[in-house]
């Protein structure tokens, strides 16, 4: 690893950052945005409740049972905030469908907010004290994330359950009022407990790993708190978290009074983020130009490279494995099945002997030129029209439009009842305890019944 | 990673050699083996029982409470199996003063033996299935461990951490009963949970490994006992373990009829294993020679270059730092320290004019013509005198010469008569149920008052 000057006590500062920011030094726009997510993952963890993955570890934690400290979702008895946060990380991302930060390479708030929640739960933490917390994490997640960069992630590390975990124990660090030195140690014993690997994907493994990152977090710092000493230099000391994973650490500076974060992208396919921009640019093409799937000759889909090996499945068999195909995905789009539903990915649906005509038609091919948060789409129709789109993600869209689509998406996946409370809640979080949002995910839990 | 035909399959073959192989086909050397190893955990981990490592972690997982399953040392009360395997896996590596596998690069014991001890309690194995189950799981762990090599405990990673979280699971897969497709999910889901970092060693961090370990095998088997799906093929598919935790997997096979296991060494030092081949030597010389301090003009240890980066601190300021410092140890056994006792490894022995004036006398050099297993000294005497001695701890020494030394080893840390109480449970354990073994450890565990 080469180190320069700035990387030395690289830790430290990411723990004086997460612990000494006081709430009025927080970006505004960061904390419109952490409302979204916190919003969002609400609504995509509410939905996701009963999927496999998050039961199975659910019902581990359920039956290890234990001091009743923080909610679970699903379930009318809280457990151990590191429970929860395995059990709440889990089943939110169960379904792919929360959000993302192309720097960071992953999801940052499966893994940051669980944990926060859990903490601020068992700690009796304010719902301003809860925002902080989570919004600083996440933060130092992005900036973690982007220090060990595309290197990192090309060696077949996944970031949310990676850097997610330093995310999370500089979240709890905060709500448990650790000082620098205390902090520095939790995220050093972070550094040789995060783990998670890119090759679990398509498998309940890689839901596990925010549930993982998250308990690594309240683990952690809870036991820094109890006096646990690490190499408080872990992420960046020689043989530390980044020369053993594959990175060098190259800071990224966000620009002054703001936040890497505020780069969030919020899911509204319910399938990989990398194939986002793609079906973006299709249903452009096929709302633009009427296109019948019958009439498709060929579709091109060019993508960056980095994508190839996250979500290029050729001929997916199960529900789960059409989440990370652009072939068939873009074969959904064409064929007008709604990509934003749930339902839509079905071991019936990689089955649909239209839809895999369709997906066979389908080419991806990789360009550097193309940048990781943009899709190139071309269409050769059959009577000879050739239709070409882009779409970046990275595009931005107003803080308005952001909250009135993950309204919408919220309504679509937990009814609107529920939705319109839960934003409620979150729109006025600093006037309550942080323990008001867990009532409501308590109380919504059970009754969620896709 | 090249692979070869032969490492196809990997993980499924680890996983079908832990369920499979029936209690008459264990090597009854391996066995007698696994006997002395399970008496030398018991008695290390007792004599660590109030280690500060060993306690934090156990205050933690009383404050979290819950299913009263196993037993955790120095808690009267049970709790759930990860968490006794998480506490017991630290406390019991905190001395550093458990066995050590050349191989695998690592401690097995203090890995597997506390996850299937809680498992056998939990799920109420008879005495034969847990040393049935904790000798396939420490064959899987030193199997992995030589699998793996030397590149990745280079690399920086810790084997007692990484191929011992394998080795629990496979141990606690063997008595949970799960089939071969099962335990290749639990395998594979520890791909994913699998951490830890050599840069943490001198700190807390390097016992929390064992109980890391031990824990990630419960919660991985369990997991997978409950329909949890991963990869099964998680260590040496694209991506998986080996690729990316800096390993080829070159497979080691035992020879016919034996296990890796069985080049098992034991600590008869309270300090690093690396340390152990110099000072046997030097203890040899001392004796023969009747050498005192004040003669010593120069010491020459070569060793193996593998320990450099582990054991060579130059100048330890704390008990834990001692530890890891071949000059320090070389000077406490010229001066007659006792490196056998715990004791001797503290804040003041680092700080003893004398020794600190021996040990500056010592220098260490590397020579790969050395045996990792081995280690030669010279001294020069100021009477012109020029001593040369070498010893390798692969020398073979009797079974009956290890029972009597880990007896008296086993004597001096926890006392004579707890020693020999837990000898004739394990003795005869394969007479009553493993929670006997539990039961005399939970009896003994608050008695220890080092």
């Amino acid at each position: 690893m080469t180190q320069t000057d700035h990387s030395t006590a690289f830790t430290r500062r990411l723990a004086g950052f997460a612990i000494d920011t006081p709430p009025c030094d927080l970006p505004a726009a960061a904390l419109d945005l952490a409302r979204l997510s916190l919003f969002d993952w609400c609504a995509v963890a509410l939905a996701g409740v009963n999927e496999p993955a998050g039961r199975i570890v659910r019902t581990l934690v359920e039956r290890e049972a234990g001091r009743p400290e923080a909610t679970v979702l699903g379930l009318d008895e809280r457990l151990p905030a590191r429970a929860a946060a395995l059990a709440n990380g889990t089943l939110s991302h169960a379904l792919d469908y929360d959000d993302t930060h192309f720097g960071h390479i992953g999801h940052p708030t499966v893994a940051v907010l669980p944990a926060a929640l859990a903490v601020a739960e068992q700690s009796g933490a304010t719902g301003g004290e809860l925002l902080a917390a989570y919004l600083v994490g996440v933060e130092v997640a992005c900036r973690l994330g982007a220090a060990l960069g595309p290197d990192h992630y090309r060696h077949g590390f996944h970031q949310t359950a990676t850097s997610g975990s330093f995310g999370a124990a500089a979240a709890c660090a905060r709500l448990l009022g650790l000082d620098v030195d205390t902090t520095s140690h939790a995220l050093g014993l972070t550094a040789t407990r995060a783990s998670g690997l890119k090759s679990q994907f398509g498998t309940m493994g890689k839901p596990f790993h925010a549930g993982m990152a998250a308990a690594n977090g309240v683990e952690a710092s809870a036991l820094a708190a109890l006096g646990f000493v690490s190499r408080p230099d872990g992420i960046e000391c020689p043989q530390g978290f980044a020369a053993t994973h594959g990175a060098e650490l190259r800071e990224v500076e966000p620009p002054a009074g703001r936040y890497l974060f505020e780069a969030i992208q919020y899911k509204l396919h319910a399938c990989c983020h990398g194939t986002h921009a793609a079906l973006e640019a299709l249903l452009g093409l096929r709302e633009n130009h009427a296109i019948r799937p019958g009439q498709v000759s060929t579709v091109l889909l060019t993508t960056h490279p980095t994508w190839l090996k996250v979500c290029d499945l050729a001929q997916p068999a199960t529900g789960l494995e059409a989440k990370f195909s652009y072939r068939l995905t873009a074969a959904m789009v064409l064929a007008g099945v709604d990509t934003a539903a749930l339902e839509s990915f079905s071991d019936a649906t990689c089955a649909r002997p239209d839809l895999v005509a369709l997906r066979d038609r389908v080419e991806v091919v990789a360009d550097t030129d193309v940048a990781e948060t943009a899709a190139r789409v071309e269409i050769a129709l059959d009577d000879g029209r050739h239709l070409v789109a882009e779409h970046d993600l990275a595009n931005p869209l107003p803080l308005a439009n952001k909250q009135a689509k993950l309204q919408a998406k919220a309504q679509a996946l937990i009814g609107a009842e529920t939705a319109e409370r839960l934003w409620q809640v979150i729109a006025k979080l600093e006037l309550g305890p942080a323990s008001a949002l867990a009532e409501v995910l308590r109380a919504a839990g059970p009754g969620i019944t896709r």
